[in-house]
């Protein structure tokens, strides 16, 4: 590990990494210089932290790389952003493998056509990974605030997989690599943020946090209710596991014509998001399957 | 402490505390949208981290939070850029003061005329705080790479202060109050680097990790060497804490023409910076007054 920490003990080390050199990018500086997007900025920071949002007995630094990369996109995606550049700090102790986690961020980058293009590198007890992504919002951004009452509400796929493979990781039990995935290596539904936006959507947030509670902070935003008539538990996941598990990248959204919804999503070749129920006017009315929804989920 | 924290426990906590409500920002959401700033865009990122670059027994979460902002606006500063917004994940216990910290990024941000625009709060056994800082690129960029033979050196101010309070507050010893701020409360020279460019300055760095270390940088990068006929020690240090001490945000820079320097500082009503030496054209030779110079400095 040394000779890694070594090479990348400065910003350089991290910026020296990236391999963009478009014309107007500077590498190696005090900052990075990026061309003029041309459009509105969509941006955002999240961080992973060892031992809340990671354990190292069951994550490769490179999965926890990536995936800080993804929960980030993911926020991109719920905006409808397109990604264009990724900054990232990491604090770790020396004997953590920085070179496998940069090439982690680097690889979770490039899959959303992203580029690393500067950070920093310190030396800490715990490992800290902070992610900044930065969009560029050619298309209407989705909000949170947006959702109307009649409108459909959407879910882009099956949740609680990843909340199963927590369980089962942490209680060292035997985990199938599906279930494993979908909770080290999420993919951010960015086509199916630019499908939904597209279509006219009205509201979007991503599903990190649980489908209860991220449901409640768009109604909030929005001031309006909601009857959910289907919750889509994914294969091997109980109803708690899809409805507070949490660290499902899926987005949900809300949109006035679930026929755009499914010709958008056609277009671009990805599969149709699940219709699970309706925004409501009464901002009181928050309903799973006729019974009232309380907003759990998980609180980091 | 609670309150805060409940308050604060999600991305949309630092978001909302962003008061900026231009048209085309979206606060709460996902991610923030910001207008297109119409010129290329400098970013960098830093994180400061408890027991590496600060110590809670003398430093309070206000200043914490305006340092960690001050670090980063110091590399903007560098590439003689605009800051204009500034991100944060924060990562602490419990029982520390997330509230005050938030408050010190937001002060620290608008002295430099930049906002708080989102981030990330998630608990930890120890305080990472990391920072991007985004700026628009209106003056021509100061690289590191540029300097060339005949150049005279500049610094903006006198170095070393920082490095002595760091070892009397350390060593629990008594400490004067500029001693003490120059550490705790450090100035970025924002309108250094813009009379630097605007004076056609060939290349500079901030002095964050000690004039000899970044002296050295720059050199690498410009594949020259210097002859150091002045090292600008700041009342109350010595040569050692002015060389390698480390966290003076001054800084260092090469312009081919000091009287085109000394008029453009003089413009915007800033103290001249100090003629510290020559840039050589034999990148062998690297001479403190007449002795070789070493890269000492301070390496997280």
């Amino acid at each position: 590990m040394d000779r890694a920490w070594d090479e990348l003990a400065t910003a350089e080390g991290i910026a020296r990494r990236a391999t963009w050199d478009t014309t107007g990018k500077i590498l190696g500086d005090d900052a990075a210089v990026v061309p003029d997007p041309g459009a509105p900025l969509t941006i955002c920071a999240d961080a992973l932290v060892e031992g809340i949002h990671f354990d190292l007995r069951y994550w490769t630094p490179t999965q926890i790389g990536s995936k800080a990369v993804t929960v980030n996109i993911s926020d991109l995606a719920a905006m409808a952003a397109q990604p264009l550049w990724v900054l990232s700090t990491i604090a770790a102790p020396k004997h953590f493998d920085v070179d496998r986690l940069l090439e982690g961020i680097e690889a979770g980058a490039a899959r959303y056509g992203a580029r690393l293009i500067g950070g920093d590198l310190t030396r800490a007890e715990t490992v800290v990974i902070s992610v900044t992504a930065i969009g560029s919002q050619l298309l209407p951004p989705l909000r949170r605030s947006g959702a109307l009452p009649d409108d459909t509400v959407f879910v882009t796929g099956p949740l609680g997989l990843a909340s199963v493979a927590l369980e089962r990781l942490s209680g060292a039990m035997i985990v199938d690599e599906r279930t494993r995935l979908a909770l080290l290596d999420p993919s951010a539904r960015l086509n199916e943020g630019f499908a939904a936006s597209r279509a006219g959507a009205s509201a979007a947030i991503d599903i990190s946090d649980g489908f209860a509670l991220d449901l409640h902070r768009l109604a909030n935003a929005s001031g309006v209710g909601f009857e959910i008539s289907h919750l889509p538990v994914a294969e091997g996941a109980t109803r708690r596991d899809a409805l507070g598990g949490g660290e499902d990248y899926e987005l949900l959204f809300t949109a006035p014509d679930p026929s755009r919804v499914a010709e958008e999503f056609a277009k671009l070749g990805i599969k149709p998001p699940l219709m699970v129920g309706t925004v409501l006017a009464d901002p009181e009315q928050r309903a799973l399957e006729g019974e009232p929804l309380d907003p759990i989920g998980y609180r980091h």
